[in-house]
């Protein structure tokens, strides 16, 4: 279906505008992407927009392309006036096509372990730019995915999107309180390894074991100390300065290239 | 000196409040930076705010040093409204103090190459959030500090204070063009080693020599072509997925604790 919207108070604009906001996104299920390259990202790993909205007159052929799978799978596509795309992306210079996507399946339950040799955990990582950051780097080091523990940054926010470089779309998802994540990991295979600097060795060689779990905690209280004690492997990495710490997704993506070298060696 | 300022017109308030943007950052050559704990870090190191502006009827012990040096330095004391103070930081929930401080040196000649085993290098780096956590990454590897080279974000925005943690003004800093930086490199000791899909070699064990300078480069683009030729060593990491790259503070950062695994051993 193709419709061609200039008004300002159209609904659907309201609608479209109103998934900038975490509580629109989550009672609507859906979330809000722009740009063609995240779109193209999204389309490779098989997923299509349910509704594609476009500045008027655009032509690409990847947009072309994109056009033609959202109408196949039965979507919409919505050409408006470049100034109501600013004012639905809350951007001044909006890039000229954006997609609604329904979010998806982000139970434990939807992840296969057993498919890649690492994954990362964060628990209450609060910053999204973080959160998308540490979907790159799962990305990058063949990690199955992220697994966000307790209340996290939301990871279909255009901030945590923007920073996943598209991994969003590639890499497994999932969101859990600890008290589900725990029995989860000791039902099956499962090394849970964290960051920290109680009852630690070092990071560099240690005996990681496939699939394992690579856990950070939050940007500024780290880890409960219960968690870290629930832990198979405590490490530590060098810290040669006046501050204790690292930022967390720089924290996860040291030790996740440590951990893929020893799984290697 | 002290005073009171109560009123949003009040010209000091207005000064204040356009530190917030770079032009007037570079034209005032000063810059803001909010929060008792970064204020803290600054004392630590020895840098002491030229003017200290507080909420009305604050107290606390550390705030009572900070005036007292303050004070010591010559520096002013303006007591304001919380609102004032918001006003001035452009957040809702403004913590109840913030420093002006002067810029300092941020030339190559400030640098003591000889002071650190390692130095982090970035290339048109555009994000602060990555600017400054990459600033952090040096505190924690022990690095002399971070070189921006070409047109980067300004390390003393808010933004990037904030996300170094406090190494802004612990960590050397400099700021300088491609065409000044390699003469002075090459006019001492350093080895100059670009993460690079070309001509490289496995970034685990390779041949890292002191002083090491890790150079990444735009968040988008790169490195230009000539500038990895012009490096000593070019090193790869794993890419196992679809995407071939880490976030810019992210490849700095697995590169900086490989560098300082292979000086150390």
């Amino acid at each position: 279906m193709r419709k061609h919207i200039t008004g300002f108070s159209n609904p659907t604009v309201k609608y479209l505008r109103s998934l900038r906001d975490k509580k629109h996104r989550k009672r609507a299920g859906q979330f809000l992407v722009e740009g063609l390259r995240l779109l193209e990202d999204a389309r490779a790993s098989g997923r299509v927009p349910r509704t594609l909205v476009m500045a008027e007159g655009r032509a690409h052929p990847l947009l072309a392309r994109l056009e033609a799978d959202v109408m196949a799978a039965g979507g919409e596509i919505i050409e408006t006036t470049p100034d109501i795309l600013s004012k639905i992306t809350g951007k001044e210079n909006a890039q000229s096509v954006a997609g609604v996507f329904d979010e998806w399946d982000t139970s434990l339950a939807a992840l296969d372990r057993a498919s890649a040799p690492i994954w990362l955990a964060a628990q209450a990582l609060r910053d999204p730019g973080n959160l998308g950051t540490m979907l790159r780097t799962c990305d990058a080091v063949g990690a199955g995915g992220l697994i966000l523990i307790d209340d996290c940054a939301d990871p279909f926010s255009a901030e945590a999107v923007r920073a996943s470089m598209g991994a969003v779309f590639t890499v497994g998802l999932a969101q859990a309180r600890w008290e589900a994540f725990l029995p989860w990991l000791r039902g099956g295979a499962g090394q849970l390894v964290a960051a920290s600097l109680r009852d630690a060795v070092p990071y560099r060689g240690a005996a990681y074991a496939a699939p394992c779990f690579i856990l950070v905690g939050n940007e500024s209280q780290g880890l409960p100390e219960e968690y870290e004690a629930a832990c198979d492997l405590r490490v530590t990495m060098p810290m040669r300065g006046r501050a204790d710490s690292l930022n967390a997704a720089v924290a996860g993506a040291v030790l996740a290239y440590e951990v893929l070298a020893g799984l290697e060696s």
